[in-house]
């Protein structure tokens, strides 16, 4: 099967005006009629979805894939109520900030406007199908979606409701582009399409967003690991820690905000480590120490940590612990080994929470705040479109907002400059 | 001479947040004392910018370079004063916006941050060497200066006065860094440096842009040519017109927010083309006028416009003229042929203005004022480091806030994530 990525790119180019002006009511009135037909259309989404799951089976992918790329009836609706959420969400196009006059008499004013065109790659999950769709038209833009071959029946049945919606809306389906196809040859030529594709964000393993990064001609966003850190202040209250520690590291492990650094002020050591052997011991988390924590840990084998497990990512229940000797240095640490993810610092100390969250330039800052609220939808964005672990453009989580730019807007009555 | 740009790099990254944690004050004093310098710095400036014009004169460098090359005590006194006005704007960092309570119980906000270490790579242009520095210094960022060799003394000279002010202040001069070779090798090994510079931001020619956006790991932001169009709307009132063309396209034309383009509305050609040709007429102004509007143009010479006269950025006497049958058509030909730059739009006509301010978007959107408000001076920004006219991360002139960057701050007191 062959597909014609600069024929569709240049299609959703054409398309993009389309979406940029609608009204805020006919965008709202589109995505609600999305979610409508996800709820309509659910038998033949789960149809689909057998599908890959058959072909998941057969081809012997990981439980954990085949998890992640399942749908059922209730998760069609969940679907469909992000849709709904992210519908009912602020307007983020149109409006004028900050009207200024100047010294020449011209008024300046920024507006905030669409990229025009965002191109997503994706693996497994088929509900980014629809999130990312979802954002795009919230924002007014058009959407090429080039998701994974594991999942191309189901992204094909989503792919129909969106058409049918643009469709009954009188829209070009150029809006909403799905690639049927998952082969590298396409991904390279779209990456060279800078002509009609203004963003590629890549959301997958680390080698994907490498490749991407290094090929495309287009802007990328980027999200790379999450080695989010947990310190523990001198000034700490346990009692909100230990909970913190437990949520961030043994909720879920898969995760990019789950915990994968703990750093322990050494005037608290005494009486936290033990409380945190008890803990790491019961949840069966494994345990890298530096020289000083090793002592520690009692309950169960502890291992000495390398210097590799500062930059680990375990992904799974594993952590790395040092114990510093003061705030400085948990500071220094994170610079030196966060990935521009998640921090977080537990302490009732007001000097050092607000020194924390002005020094510590991660994407996200936590005060006494688990580390799993770092997504789109905890972080009040409705959904999350990927999460920017570099500066520009966006850092952090990203809506619907971050989909867009602002534009000057300059009012004369004639003036010119003198 | 050999330079360790590396090395010059980990110090940049190293000095980072000496800068980003100054207070306000301290920032604004440092930019104060960098302005005191450099007035009274002002023979020694002075002498090295006479060595780079002897040695333009000697390589026969074009008039045109040796003017943009040249610098006298008025000239040393306006950078000191961009520099004081910079200081004086409003503070662009730790703010934080917007701290809403979300339904967890978490509070959520933004707040204003430096990206890190800023690289510039400029040419001839001596003042780019303070207004860029003061821009950085001013968003909290260290910065790295790779000037052109024709200013290599000028930017010995006035990096002296940096380095003089920042250690003054008891600062590492890390911060501030002037590349004093200007070889390809340094700038290629520059461009590797991902680790530790967050941006790159190239200003000249179009070659160079390219260069760098094409070999860039580090993020840039591209500044492409200015193809600036004039429409003149059938409800426009052409006493402001006109002056507004001969401002755009005459007042200086070798800068990339003179117009290239006039797009006149057929319903007011009849009127304003024959005043129109009186202009350029006057003005020496060559057309390349469509076939409906080459009649018009009777007191001089006209050439039939070719599809290359509508891309064409001419930095010189000389604009392309096309008539339209309607305002959708004035707006199809910006958005095909545009470079994302500036466009006005003269009309009477409301609905027609906002239509205009609402569907183009270029980065910088008029109505009845003149393109050339387009920089950052005219538009409030005190002064710019760059026009990007691409719309990632920044859209139009960049002042002090558009070298910053949002993190998510979270404030918590023990909440973990169901």
């Amino acid at each position: 099967m062959t597909f014609d990525i600069k024929q569709a790119a240049a299609e959703a180019k054409a398309a993009k005006n389309a979406i940029a002006n609608l009204s805020q009511g006919e965008r709202k009135a589109l995505l609600e009629s999305i979610a409508a037909l996800l709820v309509k259309s659910t038998p033949a989404i789960l149809e689909a979805n057998r599908q890959d799951l058959d072909d998941a089976r057969e081809a012997n992918m990981s439980a954990a894939m085949v998890d992640r790329l399942g749908l059922d009836e209730a998760g069609v609706k969940a679907i469909a109520n992000a849709v709904l959420e992210i519908a009912n969400q602020d307007e983020v196009l149109g409006s004028i900030a900050n009207i200024k006059p100047l010294p020449s008499g011209i008024q300046v004013g920024k507006m905030r406007i669409p990229l025009g065109v965002v191109a997503m790659i994706y693996e497994s999950r088929p509900n980014v199908t629809i999130d990312a769709a979802a954002l795009c038209l919230k924002s007014g833009n058009a959407v090429i979606l080039r998701g994974g071959k594991e999942a191309q029946h189901s992204n094909k049945a989503l792919a129909a409701v969106l058409h049918q919606a643009l469709e009954n809306a009188g829209l070009p389906t150029g809006i909403a582009t799905v690639i049927p196809v998952a082969d590298r040859e396409v991904m390279a030529q779209m990456l060279e399409l800078s002509d009609s594709i203004d963003l590629i964000i890549p959301r997958g393993g680390e080698g994907l967003i490498n490749y991407v990064s290094q090929n495309s001609k287009i802007p990328v966003i980027q999200h790379f690991k999450g080695v989010c850190h947990l310190y523990i202040d001198a000034a700490a209250d346990l009692a909100k820690a230990l909970p913190i520690l437990e949520n961030g590291k043994t909720q879920r492990t898969g995760v990019c905000n789950a915990l994968e650094t703990l750093l322990v002020h050494r005037d608290i050591a005494d009486e936290a480590l033990p409380l945190i052997d008890q803990l790491f011991a019961d949840k069966s988390v494994k345990v890298h120490a530096c020289e000083a924590s090793l002592p520690y840990f009692k309950k169960q084998s502890a291992q000495l940590a390398t210097d590799a497990d500062w930059d680990a990512e375990y992904l799974d229940l594993e952590i790395a612990v040092k114990i510093v000797d003061s705030f400085d240095l948990a500071v220094e640490h994170i610079q030196q080994y966060g990935s521009g993810h998640t921090e977080v610092i537990v302490t009732e100390n007001l000097g050092n929470s607000q020194r924390f969250m002005r020094e510590v330039n991660s994407s996200v800052i936590m005060l006494n705040a688990s580390s799993r609220f770092s997504d789109g939808g905890q972080l009040g964005l409705g959904a999350e479109i990927g999460i920017s672990t570099s500066k520009l453009h966006a850092y952090g989580p990203m809506g619907a907002q971050q989909l867009t730019t602002e534009k000057f807007v300059v009012y004369g009555d004639g003036h010119i400059r003198a």
